[in-house]
């Protein structure tokens, strides 16, 4: 019987999980400290939700789940997996919009599905990190949402992050200068999204594929290449984007996010629902991105009929994992045993008082193992060493007298006998 | 557009999210303290690895999904949604199992799925908490995870819990002292595991209904009425599962579930892979289960071809939630506030500062939120009241000429001025 797990999926032995829920958990803690509240939607949605809102591709790669009872025969899908965590948020605003505070902002920790073809670092199931300020238009929110994620980042241990800043606006305006017409700008986005991946020419070759006039593929790129984004910026200040920009780079010299942005007017991101600014978060050596996001100031109005505006990061927790392993960023204290201490059985009378010794000690705030067995000695001894616990407990005939207990430290081999009721404080001190 | 979640699954806002985190963090912390190490599958399973595992009821409500690419159009399904966290682990054993210590103990909490005519308390979407020992037959493993899941309860603020204890073999002893044919067994349980909620007469009716005998079925029923369930042990006390049954129950002498467990000789447990032990844990006055599980001996063999022990007690986190919830069992703390503090923004001019404050406080500890904008400082005000935020805080000229802060206790109304490096020590002060 076939026992991997399903194709593009995984399985988290503890040694995963442990990872996971530490990067986890300092994300949920930074994004709390800014005032972030937690958010969980089901796996689950109705099809109608999710279809149509990630353009044709993201379509295709919606995982679709049979409807039960008798209709289910005939192949019709009435659920989708969740693909993203954006558009359950989106829905999750408009239907409950007036018991959520005006300005909601939540963070969202959840798997997302897609049927992309697997491989070397990309999965069928992978966790997003997602952080959304909802109600506002203030670039407040954009300064605020690249504080925190900087402040993440910094915590995990990343030095040299950079932060990639554009703004959809700007993008439009660089199109159009350039003879793109309004028909030819999404195609254009997912092409020119592909700049510092692919290189200018690769991307000038994708245009006119797509029906962009050679001239004004060219121009879009000369763009690019012959000013820096910053006399770009100037040169079309009038526009509300560049605006924009200028106020998110002034409010985030107040925040963890100072020293970090680049201005990139070639910055694109794939998706359609972006209205405003947009940003993409990456460590300079390393191929593709941690994270990135940006304004959808009309996607909560496809579901509302309002528009409501928003503007969030997403964080890719499976990336920054893989790098941190790369790294070795992870805190030594996570190379974890399951155990402070072993309780051994001495023989099999002694049975019940190891389950007693083990109930007082964890009373006493210790991780404790019982080898469940009344093996030899030396057995359960070897079995306490290959799982890494520190101290391994034995009540022999002369302890169980004494009213003691006899401790060994598995890493010097030092042994000391103690009254019972001294060993789970002597535990937690020693290091 | 419909905003609702799909049918039978839910939203969790923050309140609830916080809940649910409160009731896990606790689980995981008791099982953790047991030497249990954390496990995650995926969501999805391949088809086969599901079907088949959980009777011809269980196999109805699996949620299928379909194959993606050109198969897709023909309504072929090739995964499923996880129905279960005890087959996956199954599963899981098979293939790591040299990777794996000897003896496993893995905790797991997380969604599955089931495709239930959905009614109150009960989802389609819903998580469960299971902790199970792979690898020994000692009934120390018994007693340890009976002890847990008391742990685990108490701590939660259950004082009057209650373990029905029984053994598959001794259930096996009775139905044949009643004459019942082997092939009658499997349907003679689940008639039986109803016995509590339904009645003597209406299991009667079910058993002769579905081809026990009438005497047979009075044979049986009479067992479990003449005789107390000590009585029953004792006259059939040669069987292998009673001797087992008093091991257990010697050992949870030792342990936190001392005084908790009730044998009950008809307790039955639905599913078929159960082997040896089997559980009940209740509140008296609440109908159904918090959680249940058992000895299952044989169900790794099905995946690994080789029969390997294991163990396991199942928590239902949706009922505990709905108990704690209508007996206002959470600690009070969780009527949680998204900020510790909310920094107005003044005028439009000292935006920047605001977010300079703001995070000078995070870096000092204290969960802050930023009013995004430069309302009227009533109205900023007046949002922070309605968000529960215990303090708000103010740079106006005369703070911001001084360096100071002022910051006004929501609650009381008081409002004290404090040089800005202050602020974050004095908000973590007070109470």
């Amino acid at each position: 019987m076939n026992t991997k797990p399903a194709r593009g999926m995984r399985d988290f032995l503890p040694g995963d999980v442990r990872r996971r829920q530490y990067v986890i958990g300092v994300i949920a803690d930074v994004y709390q400290r800014y005032g972030f509240e937690p958010l969980e939607t089901p796996a689950a949605e109705n099809i109608e939700t999710l279809m149509g809102k990630y353009g044709e591709e993201g379509d295709r790669l919606i995982f679709r789940i049979l409807k039960r009872g008798e209709e289910g025969a005939q192949g019709q899908a009435d659920l989708a997996l969740r693909y993203d965590l954006t558009v359950p948020l989106a829905r999750v605003v408009a239907e409950y919009r007036a018991a959520l505070p005006k300005f909601f902002k939540r963070y969202q920790v959840q798997p997302v599905w897609r049927a992309d073809r697997p491989q070397k670092g990309r999965f069928r199931e992978f966790y997003q990190c997602d952080v959304d300020a909802i109600g506002s238009r203030s670039m407040v929110v954009e300064a605020e949402l690249l504080g925190a994620a900087c402040d993440v980042l910094t915590r995990l241990g990343f030095a040299n992050f950079r932060i990639r800043l554009n703004h959809r606006k700007l993008l439009t305006f660089v199109l159009e200068q350039a003879g793109l017409s309004a028909d030819r700008h999404e195609t254009a986005l997912v092409a020119l999204d592909k700049l510092d991946k692919i290189g200018p020419d690769a991307v000038r070759a994708e245009l006119t594929e797509r029906g962009v006039s050679g001239d004004a593929a060219a121009s879009l790129l000369g763009m690019f290449h012959a000013a820096s984004a910053r006399e770009l910026l100037t040169r079309i200040a009038a526009n509300e984007g560049a605006a924009e920009l200028e106020r998110v780079l002034a409010l985030c010299r107040e925040s963890p996010a100072e020293g970090r942005i680049d201005l990139d007017l070639s910055l694109a991101r794939g998706l359609s629902y972006y209205t405003g600014t947009i940003f993409e978060i990456a460590v300079p050596d390393l191929a593709g991105s941690l994270g990135g996001g940006g304004r959808y100031d009309n996607l909560i109005g496809m579901f509302l009929g309002q528009d409501v505006p928003a503007c969030g990061i997403s964080l890719g927790l499976e990336r920054i994992l893989v790098v941190m392993g790369e790294r070795n960023m992870f805190p030594t204290s996570l190379v974890a045993t399951s155990a402070d201490v072993m309780v051994t059985i001495w023989n099999a009378d002694r049975t019940a008082d190891a389950i007693r010794l083990a109930g007082e000690l964890r009373a006493g705030g210790v991780r404790v193992d019982v080898y469940p067995e009344a093996d030899k000695i030396g057995k359960q001894f070897k079995y306490a060493s290959s799982r890494n616990v520190r101290y391994v407990a034995i009540v022999g005939d002369e302890e169980a007298a004494r009213g003691e207990v006899a401790l060994k430290n598995l890493a010097t081999g030092d042994q000391v006998s103690l009254a019972r009721g001294q060993v789970a404080a002597y535990v937690k001190q020693s290091p």
